[in-house]
């Protein structure tokens, strides 16, 4: 069955008209108007009505109504007029449930038959006026704190204008689930229920709601498992989402309401609740392109020909080149007039896209498309190829093609001239490794949604990478079989690398490509014999590799000689990298070899690449 | 005694070399090196020491060494081995005391036997070289968490080359204190201590020590107390900052240094160990000053005008005029060449400092050079008075008169016309209620510190303002009498009032001047007769109001009539209060009237505010 989508205003930024016009642009249904979002607006009450009603947009609740239940006169006796008052609000805003979440004062009685006589002579004064009450279980109410409680209280109450209120998050924070409920509640008695994911972290309650609340999907609560319960028990009204999240309210109020919308059709889809488009199966990374002119292209192919690359095709129709070192595909797009020129003109050389092979292009352009992410197409010549492709969250292009694993022909063959000798690719590299992108603080949540709503990619743990000039938070995704591995770095200082890069791009990107090699000191010796920019790596450093892995001083001087550094994982897994120096200051290569299973990015070497980076003067 | 006054490289951003300048340029005397920092340092660890040598800083101790103890083998060897290794280093490096915190790895053998053997070895192979070795309980540490546990181990270990290392966040953290450490604990036996304060969260104790940790004054743990406790059992070491901080990371390291050893120094002063000029009297504020130019003077002049201020006095030998209403002063500095009009150069009409009343402002002077705090002295003409000032932390300055009320002379008498009738003051203001100043982020703590450290004003709980595009948080400081209260906005948000203001002033500053009043609704109500231009208040906000006081309407209308906003606290203090709209999108006014020892802010109004605020084009 269908169930209408709905947002709270509070989890969306600016006047009450401006998160009304984002709930109605993302395609939301319904709305909760959050009391502090009415009393800041300078229209009356009627006026939110009709700007609603002018968006399609139907009240589904007025909420919070807070501290009510269990006070001692003469507070429960004000608290009834207090509610009179918002049943007038109610009345004109044209809102029928109003939200009552459980009592947080001290002074609360411990005596859930008082709630319940308090709750039904509310419920009793409501319904006379054709209104009703949700009763809901703050999880950290002086009294009532688990759903459970809430209902007995609710069924002790026993009135038709009564009935439970359920939040994701208030249930899950405290490890608590829906076991039950299907047998305890009739569906009728549901009258709303609240979605909210939430990193796990071990503050309290109250805290971990007011800031660090997420859209389903975005953190780790078991949301899927609440929605399955939720509709067990033949809950029928809006599944609607109710986030308070510092970074959220700071954000322009569409992405984030596309963001809602776009998890609650995910979330449905958890649970077998709405039809898409299957998960793609991924298989890698064929290209990343860069945006150039000619005189960076020529740099840049400079730079490349240090490790191995090679001018191996030129596109039959653009100014579009491709390089080449074995699998790993670079193209050079210095065409005018062009998504890639449109970003050189602003940003300068850097990268403009990058290219997934996927099982069926196709099909995740129609997932992309219910999942309301924009889906692009570029301009093509005749007898090319139109490859299809995304926008990330950053605006940075995501090409699909499909896997040529499968048989299916690979875009070089048609839309390129190619070397003679390159047809079939020559030099070391295996191919892509990773590809690091760099985002603006705020933008994490919308890309996690986005890449695991989209590819299925579930998020790897987070990382602290200590930058000299601050911290840089690095979040991993990567395919199931490894051959897509995607690292996301965001940093809240301007000061670190990733900050300085996003203030220069004013905005984001991929700033760091990895590719992968079976042999990282043969092939770090050859790029060092061509003159790489490599990174130099301190002494100090191979002396506390040294200690810490009790490596023998012949294999340490080896990766020393090299610029390599070393990491090893708890199961023996081994990783051999080496960076180059960034180009012009924008982003920068590495050379990696993984053995033995190491499936990480070797977080623990992150500082002292990044403070050896720091010690080259800017454009080196 | 004299006690070393120390830092850990880590509290500073930068390279090694940036922070052991930062820290020599503050007045350290010596540092902890932080393994990190010296693993990513291009130089050896000989150069390293040079460069301490050179600046005059002794290393008091390398750290940490982590994960030793009770380790089964094969992991036991190996860490010995390590420890060689690091012996090595520190040899290189010239530092003698090695930081060994406590073990937790899971596979940590719960065995103080072992912890002790394995320590003791450690000792005897560290003895031998002539280094020595302290041990720490970390607050997470798998068995070993607490200092008596520590102690335990350190006493069965029984070598002399070992010893206790304790850290204040370690034990406060986790509630416990030093209580019986003199009886336990010989003083030759505390081999190292470390300092840091927290804000209490209810975070655990590693997310809470990794990222929140602050400088001694900033933050809410008892460290005066601990230190007390240090000093009682006969520690005759370092005194050494050791601070995780995102914020720090991300800041000029010479900023970072200086609040460093200020708060050593006040912390000192808690305990009696330092002799500073005492604390001074404060008595609210004698004048804010604003920078302008002509023209802004005339348009700043016509609003003061509605809100019944007259221009009431010029100086004799500046383009500066005294604007007066009753005992609020406001001074427009127009003067050429002056830090007024540097400041004005920059960044247009603004605040360019306050006068603060004080018992002896040569005193505080004092105070403020023994607390590194910059004192500042404007050119006078000839017979004119040199009023005393200090640097607040974003450049602020800060003037500091005597009292009036002690008998003094007041500015306006000497370097002032004044008009005929303003000589003793006329109007209906009291006075200046607050000031408040936006700051820009990571900008808290040096400012807690200053007040805290310089006047002795004690911070105020933290509230959370929902600006409409984001979240401003904000905490006042008040002296115990009430007659200057100092609030301190900070937004992460660049979208918010706050953030764009502290944006557009590529800085911060005082941007909301409030005056007090008897009669809130009589000075209002002569205002709006006279044009001024007040904030509108949406109706919602009454019929809220009404809701949550019980107000009755006579008295919702009349307040809404004036564009008042109320606020009531839990004794039935109350506060109405009107706000200006904003002069040129720099500074707002606004008008309050407290009763019945109310103390706050009307922070519950923040929101509507704030929102009325940001309906008005910019500008207006």
């Amino acid at each position: 069955m269908h169930h209408k989508r709905s947002i709270a205003t509070v989890c969306l930024s600016g006047s009450l008209p401006d998160k009304l016009e984002a709930a109605a642009a993302a395609g939301f249904e319904a709305v909760e108007i959050f009391e502090n979002d009415l009393l800041t607006f300078e229209g009356s009450a009627r006026e939110a009505r009709r700007l609603c009603a002018d968006l399609g947009l139907e009240i589904a609740i007025f909420q919070p109504f807070r501290d009510f239940e269990a006070m001692p006169e003469p507070q429960r006796a004000r608290n009834l007029d207090r509610a009179e008052r918002k049943f007038d609000t109610m009345q004109a805003l044209g809102a029928e449930l109003l939200l009552v979440c459980s009592n947080v004062q001290a002074a609360a009685l411990p005596e859930p038959a008082r709630a319940a006589a308090d709750l039904r002579e509310m419920a009793e004064r409501a319904g006379r006026r054709g209104l009703r009450i949700g009763y809901e279980a703050l999880a950290w109410g002086t009294h009532t704190n688990r759903w459970r409680q809430a209902w007995d209280i609710v069924q002790q109450a026993d009135h038709p204008a009564l009935g439970l209120i359920l939040d994701s998050f208030h249930t899950l924070c405290l490890g608590d689930d829906l076991a039950g409920l299907a047998q305890a509640v009739p569906a009728e008695k549901l009258f709303f229920v609240q979605f909210a994911d939430a990193p796990r972290l071990t503050l309290d309650p109250l805290s971990w709601s007011r800031h660090f609340r997420s859209f389903p999907g975005q953190g780790e609560l078991p949301v899927a498992g609440f929605l399955r319960d939720i509709l067990a028990a033949g809950y029928c009204g809006p599944l609607s989402l109710e986030v308070f999240n510092d970074e959220f309210r700071a954000a322009p109020s569409r992405r984030i309401a596309r963001d809602g919308l776009r998890s609650l059709i995910w979330l449905e889809e958890q649970v077998g609740n709405a039809a898409l488009p299957a998960m793609p199966k991924l298989s890698g990374i064929e290209f990343v392109e860069f945006a150039v002119d000619h005189a960076a292209r020529a740099e840049l192919g400079a730079m490349l020909g240090t490790m191995g690359f090679r001018h191996a095709g030129t596109h039959r129709s653009k100014d579009v080149e491709l390089w080449r070192n074995g699998g790993a595909n670079l193209v050079l797009n210095a065409e005018p007039d062009s998504a890639a020129s449109e970003r050189f003109q602003q940003l300068g050389p850097s990268v403009c896209a990058m290219a997934f092979r996927v099982d069926d292009p196709a099909r995740l352009v129609a997932r992309a498309e219910a999942l309301l992410c924009p889906v692009w197409r570029e301009r093509t010549g005749e007898g090319e190829r139109r490859i299809p492709a995304l926008r990330a969250p950053d605006g940075t292009l995501i090409y699909l093609v499909e896997n040529p694993e499968g048989g299916a022909r690979r875009i070089w063959e048609d839309d390129f001239h190619l070397e003679e000798a390159e047809a079939t690719g020559s030099g070391g590299l295996l191919g892509m490794d990773h590809a690091a992108q760099a985002l603006a603080p705020g933008m994490m949540d919308s890309f996690v949604l986005f890449y695991r709503a989209l590819f299925g990619l579930e998020p790897d743990t987070p990382w602290e990478l200590p930058d000299p000039y601050g911290l840089v938070r690095s979040r991993a995704f990567a395919s199931g079989d490894g051959s897509l591995r995607l690292p996301l770095n965001v940093s809240e200082s301007t000061r670190t690398g990733t900050g300085r890069f996003v203030s220069a791009f004013a905005g984001a990107g991929v700033h760091h490509i990895a590719f992968a090699t079976p042999d990282a000191e043969a092939t770090v010796a050859a790029a060092a014999a061509r003159g790489a920019p490599l990174l130099d790596i301190p002494s100090n450093y191979y002396e506390d590799l040294g200690a810490r892995f009790g490596l023998e001083d012949a294999e340490l001087n080896a990766l020393a000689r090299q610029h390599l550094l070393y990491d090893r994982d708890a199961q023996g897994g081994t990783f051999r990298h080496a960076y180059t120096r960034a180009f012009r200051d924008r982003f920068f290569f590495e050379i990696v070899e993984r053995a033995g299973g190491y499936a990480g990015f070797g977080a623990a070497n992150a500082a002292v690449r990044m403070a050896a980076q720091r010690r080259l003067p800017r454009g080196d």
